[in-house]
């Protein structure tokens, strides 16, 4: 049986994202937050453009899905994000006590398993899904931005 | 020789932003970020209000701050806050690359430290000044909200 909303569809929807934040010159990641299938929240990184560290792709998923549904906890959602989450956002989804997180890229340098902080228990985790699409994306970028300098 | 500006006369003002949440029926803690005797940012934990975990008062001071400066690093400056922050303050702070935090009140339940998230190694942290000040008014608080219940 072919599912028409699986994991992969939904990371693919982050992935745009990332592109989008590619576009920009921001470090291309992206996120979407689902519950039931649909998408409630989509975002990218935008740290440059708003010169703030906080404008993480994650931080305006679950600040614009909580919005959408009207409730700061996340309990019935799913967040897909192409790069593991760092300490902050996994500090925030924390508190969401969000269902799922399908994240695409690992980052053993900066991801919050490395920096050692802790997701809500009643959190799944599933990551490398579609790994390579994601890091090739944030490889061209950073080569790109080497070759700019 | 008397100081004008020291540590406890920003932590009032700190304090006084955590009352102003307490006020609105928040969880109070407040926060205010400094640079050269110069108070940038101002804000109160606004998570009921906004609906939004991310909405602590440590995250709002450091968008404000960085909007103030126009830059997104806050290499010169010191985060002033009523209650030790969590692991997704913690975060922010460490890609804020702040100078110093001062808290008042120790979190030894969801507090950075006990929840295992790192700062930045180049920022300075003194825990515990004006401790009872925050502790007082956090316990007034979750004291006439189980009475309310």
């Amino acid at each position: 049986m072919v599912l028409p909303f699986d994991d992969a569809y939904f990371m693919k929807k982050a992935l745009e994202e990332a592109n989008l934040a590619f576009e920009k010159g921001e470090v291309p990641i992206g996120a979407v937050i689902v519950t039931q299938d649909r998408i409630i929240a989509r975002a990218h990184n935008l740290t440059e453009q708003l010169n703030d560290v906080t404008a993480h792709a994650e931080m305006q998923a679950i600040t614009s899905a909580a919005n959408f549904l009207g409730g700061k906890y996340l309990n019935n959602c799913v967040l897909y994000v192409t790069l593991e989450p760092c300490q902050m956002c996994a500090g925030a989804l924390y508190w969401s006590q969000i269902s799922k997180i399908v994240f695409a890229a690992k980052d053993p340098k900066r991801g919050f398993k490395a920096m050692g902080a802790k997701l809500h228990p009643k959190t799944e985790v599933l990551g490398g899904l579609l790994e390579n699409e994601a890091s090739v994306l944030l490889k061209r970028f950073f080569i790109q931005k080497r070759n700019l300098n």
